[in-house]
C-alpha cells in the first residue's frame, strides 16, 4: 500500500442506523459466471424487482464500469484483476452507504472474487450463474463468442482463457434451464431472506 | 479508451423514480481546499446533518479511498491525477445510484476537478474552501504541514505542489473565520436549496 500517510476520520453515522431507517441491510449481489451466462439482464432485472419491492438498490456490470471508472483498463491477466479489485471496492463502498449493489462480472478467477469478498468485508453473495458453455456459447447474446473463435477477440473465458467455477457459492442458479423470471423470483427471495434479517 | 469491446445494457430505473421516492435528487457536494481547511469534518458532519434531514447521502474523502479503491496510488503528479479522476467516478456511480455524496478531496489542479465534474454530468457542485495557508499550516490538523516543511513529505499542497484557486465554484466558505457550525448550516441550507427542488 503505497497510500500510508493518511489517518481516517471516523464515520459519524452507525451502519445500522442507516439499516434500520431503510429497512433492510446494505450487502453485494456479486453475480459470476461465463459470458452470456445471463449476469447483465439477471443483475438490472433484479435491480429493477428490488427497487419496486422498496430496496435501496443499485446494479452495474463490467461494461458499465468500463466506461467510467476502468476505462483505463484492458483485458490482460494484470487488467482483469485490477478491473475486479475495483470493481469490489466500488461494491463495498456502494454497502456501506446502505444500498443493496448488485454486480455482473464475468470475475473468472476465483482469487480475484475472494478479493472481492474480502473489500465488503460482510454481506457478500457470491451467486454463481451456472450454464454449460455450449449453451451460453449458442446464445453468444454480444457476438463475443465468434469474435473469439474467430480470433479477433484474445484471452475470452471459456474459449482461451480459464473461468473457475466457485467452490462454495451461497447460490447457484442453472440459468440454462431457468426462466429469467424463475431466475428473478429466487434472487428476490434469497434477498428478502438476507436483507431484511436484522 | 482501452475497454472499447462492451455493449451498454439500458438501465431499467428512470433516475427520477429513485428522487421522487427519496424525495430529493442525487449529485456530488465536491470540497476541495488546501490541506486542513476543514473538507473531511465539514463532508462528514454534512453527511450526518442530511442523514437527519432524510437524505440518502454518503461521504468519503481522500484517506478514505486510498485505503481501499486508491491503495495502489502514491502522491506523484500522476497518481494524484488518477486518485481525483477514481473518486469523480465513484461520486459520479453513487450519485447515479440517488445518493447525496459529499467528497472531501484537496483536488489541487482545476483540470482534475474539471474531470470529476464531467464525469458526474450534472448536480455537481463545487465548493471551495477558503482559508489563508498560514491558518491551516497553524491548524495542521494531521501534523503533515510540520512534516512537508521537515522534508518528509514531498508534493504537499500549499508548501511545494500548488493549489489552484477555483475560478468559478457555486459555493464559497470561509473556513479560517466561519465555526463549523455556521459552515454546516450553509451547507444544509445550500443542499435543500439544489437537492429538493424537482
Amino acid at each position: 500500500m503505497k497510500s500510508s500517510n493518511v489517518t481516517r476520520v471516523p464515520h459519524l453515522i452507525d451502519q445500522t442506523e442507516r439499516w434500520r431507517r431503510q429497512e433492510h441491510r446494505g450487502g453485494v449481489l456479486w453475480l459470476t459466471g461465463l459470458p452470456a451466462s445471463g449476469k447483465s439482464t439477471l443483475a438490472y432485472g433484479l435491480e429493477s424487482r428490488l427497487f419496486d419491492a422498496g430496496y435501496e438498490v443499485y446494479a452495474f456490470d463490467s461494461a458499465r464500469l468500463r466506461q467510467g471508472l476502468n476505462a483505463d483498463l484492458g483485458y490482460s491477466r494484470e487488467d482483469r484483476r485490477e478491473n475486479i479489485r475495483r470493481a469490489g471496492e466500488l461494491a463495498a463502498v456502494m454497502a456501506r452507504a446502505g444500498l443493496v449493489v448488485i454486480t455482473g462480472f464475468i470475475s473468472p478467477y476465483a482469487k480475484d472474487r475472494a478479493e472481492a469478498r474480502a473489500a465488503a468485508g460482510e454481506n457478500f453473495h457470491e451467486i454463481y450463474l451456472s450454464a454449460p458453455l455450449e449453451i451460453c456459447e449458442a446464445r453468444d447474446t454480444r457476438g463475443r463468442y465468434r469474435q473469439a473463435r474467430a480470433g479477433e477477440i484474445k484471452d475470452f473465458t471459456g474459449i482461451d482463457a480459464p473461468y473457475e467455477v466457485p467452490a462454495t457459492p451461497e447460490q447457484i442458479l442453472g440459468t440454462a434451464t431457468l426462466s429469467v423470471e424463475d431466475c428473478l423470483d429466487q434472487l428476490a427471495v434469497y434477498t428478502d431472506q438476507h436483507f431484511r434479517n436484522f
